[in-house]
């Protein structure tokens, strides 16, 4: 409690990672919002825009200023892809530790960032540097980093769904599959058909099998984890939920594994001391509901009639966990603050 | 800060309002749960029923028993009608301050409450003595209150639309309508055919237009107000949202009031103190979600064409301040903690 | 069954409206689909943009032509408004029937549309000759016009709800009150950001209190019926659901008229001969549901305890008697066709 | 038309399928509704419960009958499990055609039906005989039974899914995976707390990983197609969608098809004449609502990046194609109608 407030500065924050983590910061015991921007807002009361914010956060929306955020002490990118590419050099240089939510930070292959993300990349030294914000992870490195790229949503859910399994060797690495399902606010507050209610409402159906800027971000974690490369068949859903991802994972289980290993047991030792992580009683299927506007992930593992298969079944709130509050779980470890700071809201159900 | 941690109590708490209860008292840096009991859930872990408070209740249900519960210093009813009303005084009479979220101490008059509730009352006498929960009303009271009848939802969302109307003498008192829509929460958690999700979702209609039990509790609320009686017309609907009541409130101005008001006014400076009270600016229209998971009010006063009739929008959270969050705010008064304790998140959007 | 086939015509047809009336066409025993234009879509088939009309609609979407118009005997205007000004009055001269599901031709008063439609009218005389398609009004009329303007959403549910307390004047027309409540699908297929999932989900609200296009189409129509100027409070809300109208209608009745009527009676002669409009048994909360994807109005009549007001609950599926189911009657009725051809299908539940 | 108008009897039809089949037959043009019966709604009339058919089914729901389920030449059964073996045999043995929603008849295995309903089997010489009513598996078959029984949902779009890659032997049988999510109607219209709204909305889980009845179903399916036993990883979830199953089914191609293989072809060509499953064109995502209302399966194979891995997507909705619409179909086709006969509605979109 003797934290002196953090200076907090948020780049974008109109989207729909954006407003969540503005609630998270405007109730974050240690953090004092200093300067949220948009250009296109520019002068708007930010709780004109989110009502849910009235009388909570006084700020408007300012033009974006170099200077402003200079005197930060954190800087959030919650905008589209490819505008903290632009900005972030700046503000590390002087200074600033940053937390990019979009992609710009996240896959180390600058021509696979490029292919997927349909763009020339505007500094890849910073890629270099940039430390992967998955705390369960890559808590340390996250510590002593000056930039953080902040995980996607499917691949948090996705990552720390099959992470024990593969660091544990459990598994045959040649048939990952992960059968992902996501709420629609994944898809961001942008006016677009598709995710109006008449389209996505009492309505389900899978995209992207074809290919998702997820798979090679998920595909460069799990490699990491297994110190080899894997090969993972990603499809993602579209499921008429406002928050939340569904991951449910097939991995068949190795030879030598099969008779011995007790996946509960593995699974509930890996997450013992993992604040964010809860690992369920043997035979539960968690409900994305139970992660509801808060940062844990919750998991569950089966093997259906005790066969070669393992089924993963992991969710998290993809806002929450799977953006704004991983970032702020991530500001927390930059900055030396406790982990949960902030980020101790109990899921709201119903 | 200095507060020593209440002991509380609940009975019941496996419905939607006890879940929320449990959800805002896990939470609230005054209060240590001791007990909750539940007849038919004894032995079960809450956090087993809901998984949302896992890591944060560690309690089971237990068998109501009188002795636990005389040892906490408040204790709420989270159970059906007809439940508190049994146990209450005896609670009474041991110093425990009782605050019943059901409907057992809501209506003075006892053959009405009778009429419309179905049973024998069992002690009118704690009836005489009850306060009405409504702070915005009954603020003072409330603090010197041993036992407080909680309010019901739509009475919370009517009552506080209207209130600045009628203390002001603005309007025809013969003539009130109140449209107000319901999410489905309101309904609680009981296996009922025309709650489930395929009768309820993608599905709007009118009920209960013959009579509600809510009528003779906003009436009395109204009369109170105007100090004569007063007629109203109230038509609740069921809308396909979980939490969130949108009352619609259209009241014909007296004639001598028509030119000279600003209603906007009226309302700003009528609940200008008040910290759950939020009038929005001139022209507004409230979102449920504005409110949601919140103990917030949200209003909206609006005379269509300059004309004579008044349109109050009027939002809650009707788990919230339309049930826990106002029972917890009472506790808050009656215990002498700051109001706003532990009712101080930020809604849930989107 | 000897009827040939009409050559029918769609002008637009991209939007909710307009794949509702390809739905119905494509199953109507007597149509027969000739062409569907859509600037923007030129060279789309159909059935790529809705998959559900795969192998019942092989026609695409071609430029707009006068002359492969000018073939067909019945054209439709599923278009935004002010399109429908700019080509029927060739069309008319050509002798295709006309049938304008936007807002064109429906209010008499050209200033009035002018002033909430925002531009100059193209046709006024047009707009003189046209007739207002509410079968249950001007069905006579309709027989014989050239060119209808299919009522709007709003005003078909309102009007239906309240012409028999207005036709058999029996209430103060001084202060009518129609709380209704939308689906989201009477928004449009545009792509918005208030009508998105994650905007319009899990949310209610109202809107356009201080003024709605379809306030003044619903005046005329009810001054119409009473033979002089009513005066009408409107209040348009969203609920999520995707298609579906709930009228709740108020309305003091006369003195002379308290005691003696029986307004169930009034209800059940005055629409006993009606195809599209079902007066429910005396008690009854007609569901939006019951009439999802069918032409009906379902209407039930109270007066709740007794008293001096009149509660009508009118719901209609608003794509279809809304817009795209009407249009169809209003086709039926102009070409000589039995009213209820193609229009049959019953109301999906669950 | 020239078909005489058969007599039609239901068993159950209180419940979602029931619903659903009634909707289908009062509009089916060589139907005739005598008897539909329910033990608990006896003197209901059909409409009364659901006032979606008002005005087109004018029975009341009757005590069962021995008698007047007789004179029927085509029974349903759209009872819970267990009903139909009781009674199905009296009725085949007196000449009436008998197609069975429920599950009694469709597991060949007594053992193993028994273990997963829980009861003993009431005419297992029954089950010998009765057809899977599976059309485009036993189309032939089906014409010439005296008893069908009608698949399971989930079972239908898996089996419909996998049966062109099983057939042509192109997969590894040993590792087939199917992530099937249900809407909520699957779960039927019973009373219980985990479908209520409050429960199912705004939520996705998986259950029964451990096991589920529809499991042993499908692989008997698969087995017979392969002429082996398979193995199948089966995970169901819940969607909160009112109709529809959306199947995802991932199977590892065998080697030497690997490069040789186009798997669109395969799957147009094996369903080219099949009124009621649609291949979709290569590339695309089937929306479960392309098929609400309506007895089409749609399909979509995938092979992401050109791997070993073949994904299908199979759409239905449950209450048709899943149900009772396939019911129909059986009908049409044990009674010599046209087998597309009630069944062309269009899918309700939006």
């Amino acid at each position: 409690m003797a934290h002196k407030a953090l200076k907090i500065g948020v780049v974008g924050g109109t989207g729909y990672a954006g407003v969540e983590l503005l609630r998270l910061l405007a109730q974050h015991p240690h953090c004092e919002l200093k300067v949220i921007t948009s250009r296109q807002e520019a002068g708007t009361p930010v709780a004109v825009m989110f009502p849910n914010l009235r009388g909570r956060i006084d700020l408007a929306f300012s033009a974006p200023s170099d200077a402003a955020l200079k005197q930060c002490e954190v800087v959030f990118f919650a905008t589209p892809n490819g505008v903290a590419m632009q900005q972030a050099g700046m503000l590390v240089d002087a200074g600033v530790r940053v937390i990019d939510i979009a992609a710009d930070f996240r896959i180390k292959d600058i021509a696979t960032w490029e292919k997927w993300y349909g763009t020339k990349h505007a500094c890849p030294e910073l890629v270099a540097e940039a430390v992967y914000g998955l705390p369960e992870v890559n808590r340390e490195s996250i510590r002593r980093a000056r930039i953080v790229a902040n995980p996607g949503c499917y691949p948090t859910a996705v990552q720390l769904g099959f992470l024990p399994l593969i660091k544990h060797a459990m598994v045959d690495l040649e048939h990952l599959i992960a059968d992902a399902k996501s709420g629609v606010s994944g898809a961001g507050r942008k006016a677009e058909v598709h995710t109006l209610f008449c389209e996505a409402s009492d309505n389900f159906k899978a995209y992207g099998v074809t290919g998702h800027r997820h798979h090679p971000e998920i595909l460069q974690g799990l490699n990491l984890m297994a110190g080899r490369d894997v090969r993972l068949t990603f499809v993602p859903h579209l499921t008429p939920i406002i928050r939340g991802i569904h991951a449910t994972l097939y991995a068949r289980l190795q030879c030598n594994s099969r008779d011995s290993v007790d996946l509960q047991q593995l699974y509930e030792r890996h997450y013992a001391n993992e604040p964010f992580v809860d690992v369920l009683p043997a035979g539960s299927h968690p409900d994305t509901r139970s992660v509801r506007g808060s940062n844990l992930c919750r998991i569950a593992v089966h093997r259906p009639h005790g066969g070669d298969v393992a089924v993963v079944l992991s969710v998290i709130d993809n806002l929450t966990k799977g953006a704004a509050g991983q970032a702020v779980q991530n500001m927390n470890l930059m900055c030396g603050l406790p982990e949960t700071s902030g980020l101790e809201q109990i899921a709201l159900v119903p």
